[in-house]
């Protein structure tokens, strides 16, 4: 069974680690959220896809959520001594993930092969594909402060600007990087996991092709909210910004044109029956993955669900 | 007193940290060498005037006499995990300098502005100046390499290709940085620290305006050769393959048309008579410094040198 899954950062990390252990490497092919991506003292600094790579390393800080374990902070306190911006917090071990980086991009890799490259260095036999080699920068523009590049919203801010868009720029000339149509033409199932469907979904979904790519194919998505609350980071307070009740059923609503199949926690039960009712097969289940254990089982009953559907 | 030192790295620190000593800070302006400055994972690399900042801050190296002190390795251990190049060593802390310079280079700041705003972070009340703010390369020659980079040649070939001769790119438009002209002219002594007379001290008097501001100026040569050999570095072995003998007296000669007193060793003190037969007077003393009450004792010398001219 060939799975082709999209994520942004954290929860959908989660998931892709879970349905690591479930599939044989070159069954599973992760598509990773790059509108996120930015530069930060002239290094490409990708959050998602690192997130998603330390995640599959097990290199990940599990407490943060971000960053590597047994970080250490000697690069970015002495930045500090000398004045520097530190409202991004650039790890020792993760700043060499960037540096190299850059110097490949600046050589004419693209970064795909890259991103193939340290996967390989880190010992990760799934499949992880940036979106697109192309630049695409999330733009949220909010009441207050305007267009915000997604970290400035994000990290310095907070997430405290209150939401009226979003744009992505540049994501009219970004093409899908190498193999992501063919092996999602492959696929099985497609699975989009439970990250923010505002920026870390809809800028893959955006990218020339991939939209078009999904129709007729079976794809799942995963609901990033449980009882209306994002487990992590900004879902909900977004989709009230945006005049929608956040809830399971809003993000199937939101996804309502790609998807075969809806997975809910036990907590939005009694939305099952509207998503049914678009035609939709909805799955419940507990999808708060609080350990590696529910990493696992969550991402065993998806896969299940799927064969079921 | 007022004094202006042309300074390379190691063995220039070394002085001026004396020099600092025994002066009043608004008295003692050293100007740097940055033909050895280079890119590197797309940051600007200043080697002779962080080996000067960090040695003035107390936080250079002792040992290997670059770099800083108690460094960590974290960013290059795991750049080197990840396959990139790790020949130039850039410990943690180091980086940081390397990243912040870099940051305030892209947003328009000059190389100058950014030394004093950092000396100024790191206690520094020397005045510290690059000896210009526009970009100048030391390209080395070489027999069997052709022409390498400074750092190429210095730390990735260690010195081992045969050197034919020096360029200074980019020099016929390099103007002296900001103030360093009007502190020359207002200096009463220039000294040429015990830097390598090729591609330390050169590229300064290279620099567009420096070499006239030094007519009619006293100035005194330290020498970087005792007995022949340089405490450091390859300059005694730079002479040899440029068909001079090393010793003090070439470097006098290398000196000769900008220079009223020279400091060289007891070792060489057979040499002075040729020195002074060609209008320098020379001076002799143990010029080794070996630890911090060597430094203040030889500036002290010299200083008193420099008022009984």
């Amino acid at each position: 069974m060939k799975i082709v899954a999209l994520a942004g950062g954290v929860g959908g990390a989660k998931l892709l680690d879970g349905l690591a252990n479930c599939l044989a490497p070159e069954d599973l092919t992760a598509i990773v959220n790059t509108g996120d991506d930015f530069d930060f003292f002239g290094l490409r600094i990708c959050p998602d896809l690192d997130t998603v790579c330390y995640t599959f390393a097990g290199i990940s800080n599990p407490e943060t959520g971000w960053g590597r374990s047994a970080e250490t902070w000697r690069v970015l306190e002495n930045i500090k001594k000398l004045g520097g911006p530190d409202w991004f917090r650039l790890g020792d071990s993760d700043l060499a993930t960037h540096l190299e980086r850059t110097r490949r991009l600046k050589l004419g890799e693209t970064l795909s092969c890259i991103t193939s490259h340290f996967c390989h260095s880190w010992g990760i036999r799934v499949n992880v594909i940036p979106m697109s080699d192309s630049i695409v920068r999330t733009i949220v523009f909010t009441d207050q402060l305007g267009p915000l590049p997604f970290q400035e919203y994000f990290v310095l801010h907070r997430c405290q600007p209150v939401v009226k868009s979003f744009s992505f720029e540049g994501i009219q000339a970004a093409q899908a990087a190498p193999k992501v149509l063919d092996l999602i033409y492959e696929a099985d199932y497609v699975i989009f996991c439970p990250s923010n469907p505002w920026v870390s979904i809809d800028p893959i979904l955006n990218v020339n092709g991939i939209c078009e790519s999904l129709h007729g194919k079976k794809v799942i998505a995963v609901s990033p909210l449980i009882g209306g609350d994002a487990v992590k980071g900004p879902a909900s307070k977004m989709f009230t910004e945006m005049g929608i009740k956040p809830s399971a059923i809003a993000v199937a609503d939101h996804y309502r044109s790609f998807i075969t199949g809806f997975v809910l926690d036990h907590q939005d039960s009694y939305e099952k029956d509207q998503i049914y009712s678009w035609g939709i097969i909805p799955f419940e289940t507990d999808i708060l993955m609080k350990d590696q254990g529910d990493r696992q089982r969550l991402a065993n009953e998806i896969l299940t669900f799927c064969r079921d559907l």
